[in-house]
């Protein structure tokens, strides 16, 4: 490592994404993207876009975009920042509420970009542990952090924390929460979202994303809600342009076509219910998810075997090597033939990957 | 302005943009776009690139890409980061090179963003100022900084540093020199990057964009060339899928075909050596500029008037309204057309905006 680099950027191993195999053949069940293609709306409208003005600058504050994000929502543009992906606000909260040392809590396991985020930023992580049903811990609001992070539905578990919960933890942390709702919109039951809340908790911030169920992981494209004073705050620390032309036309588009969406998001939860049910035919224990993925799980069982044994097949899933985690296998809901194929490579491999 | 933010955020104003009006009718010589469209080659790869793939993520590293910028820069896919916009690439540096307190050097005046890119991560600006005739300062390499800034050519005044002034400077500063080449393609010889000196300077990294002599700025594509160590540092504190699938695609198909953008790189020097001329008629003084754009100035006269007559004209030109700056205007180098447009229009306005 050059030494040129900050202690605690030398001292990081960086954030690992899920392989990205470019075999045409694989049948991809490792980093949660939706198997069905985004609107045909979305190619209309992109390829209109594609023409001289791709010389000009976009506009800065995405103004086109957020307007249409206010409409469908019901807010107004004041509470919506979009930016280069979720990773780009979530980058942007680091740089806004967390200096050196300052305290970010989350409960754990979720998602692991976290994690690194904070280690760029120098803060101090704040772990706490999920029980085993992924209620919200108690523990969580007490931990004087600046920032807490709640993943909801959860990755990698898929479990929800009913909006209750979240209200409460949003009145009792000292700092900022934010709710990252990248999957909420596959949760089982309608009104998951805290969205509406932003209006009456100045201290919650909402964030949604493009890659999931609009199926445009591809185009980058991430969302955060708050009040108007948090979101002209977050505006100073985005990147001058974040936005390029052609992912904020295909949001725009793609958010002009709810009906794609949500028929996609449909199929995804029947598959879910036919893969849930598979996995537990087969002894795995299975959360019950409110995500585009499951987490199987062998309580003490080590699944790396079973990880390899599936990529012989060339069907990828996510297996993270960390504690706590080796015993479950993340597996994304793919079409129902995908599923199919899975499970019954799973059934033939058997306990352990033992062939 | 909400007490959840750090100090440091809550203090600042944030980085300003060029105007971006939607006006059709405007000539736009504010924020130094390139008049000409991109390559046709461009419009096609991207065309084909609008299908299902879309719902994927795009690759972590950008590596179809960087391959190729490697083979047409002649250095290896190590030595090359893409990043959403050469504003990311900026960030990224901040944040793996500046701690709170750290010094941040830069001769003045220059690009704008620098200072808010500082402020953000809480670094101490130590600025310099550049001669008149903006030679690199001496005093700029003793400022014990962990990161200085050379913007080469630089903005707003479109002069070029030799390349024997980088090298010294390089190897005096005690940390990391970023050199911004992001108009060197407009310099008027050949061999004015910095790039080849990666491979002897291990505290060197030069930056590019797609965003002018490319006609992308709508793409949101930059890149950094460093060695190896530093690059790979580097890549820690990006955004995981920092770079969409579309603008990879059209970065691509950019660089195969570099005969597009060298032959309107061309037409803008011509143009740039009319506008010159012709503004140092109206009694203007022009710097020799590298860039697509030329800082004319009246000594000690406030320019604003004239910015805002041009304006009312739908002419728009850039006027920083800030001390040493107020006495000139960085005039974007449009087409034929647009420049004579211009100095008509100037030529009316006459003295200090005074009609």
């Amino acid at each position: 490592m050059s030494g040129y680099f900050r202690p605690n950027i030398a001292a990081m191993t960086g954030y690992v994404p899920g392989e990205q195999l470019r075999d045409e053949g694989i049948v991809k069940l490792n980093t949660n993207e939706n198997p069905y293609p985004p609107s045909p709306r979305v190619y209309a409208a992109l390829r209109k876009a594609i023409n001289r003005s791709l010389r000009l600058y976009p506009e800065p504050l995405s103004d086109s975009l957020t307007s249409v994000v206010a409409a469908v929502y019901g807010v107004k543009s004041h509470n919506v920042i979009a930016g280069n992906g979720s990773d780009e606000i979530l980058s942007i909260l680091m740089r806004c509420f967390v200096g050196p040392r300052d305290r970010v809590a989350l409960p754990v396991p979720t998602y692991s970009l976290y994690d690194t985020l904070i280690a760029i930023q120098q803060g101090e992580q704040v772990s706490v542990d999920y029980p085993p049903d992924f209620a919200v811990p108690e523990a969580l609001a007490s931990q004087n952090a600046v920032l807490t992070f709640l993943c909801n539905p959860n990755s990698p578990s898929g479990t929800l924390a009913p909006l209750p919960a979240i209200e409460r933890l949003a009145r009792s942390v000292p700092g900022i929460l934010v709710v990252d709702e990248a999957y909420v919109d596959f949760a089982e039951s309608e009104g998951a979202s805290a969205l509406p809340m932003i209006r009456n908790l100045s201290n919650l911030i909402v964030l949604r994303t493009f890659s999931k169920s609009f199926s445009l992981a591809g185009m980058r494209i991430g969302l955060a809600f708050a009040s108007e004073e948090v979101i002209t705050g977050l505006m100073k620390a985005k990147d001058s342009y974040n936005l390029n032309r052609l992912s904020m036309i295909a949001a725009t588009a793609a958010l002009q076509d709810m009906p794609w969406m949500t028929r996609n998001v449909r199929r995804i939860q029947r598959s879910r219910k036919k893969l849930t049910v598979g996995l537990r035919k087969l002894g795995y224990f299975v959360h019950p998810s409110h995500a585009n993925f499951v987490l199987a799980q062998r309580k003490g069982e080590k699944l790396q075997g079973v990880y390899e044994a599936l990529k012989r097949k060339k069907i990828l899933v996510r297996y993270f090597d960390t504690p706590g985690l080796q015993d479950s296998l993340r597996i994304t809901v793919g079409t129902p033939r995908e599923i199919q194929a899975l499970l019954k490579e799973m059934e033939i491999i058997g306990n352990g990957g033992v062939m």
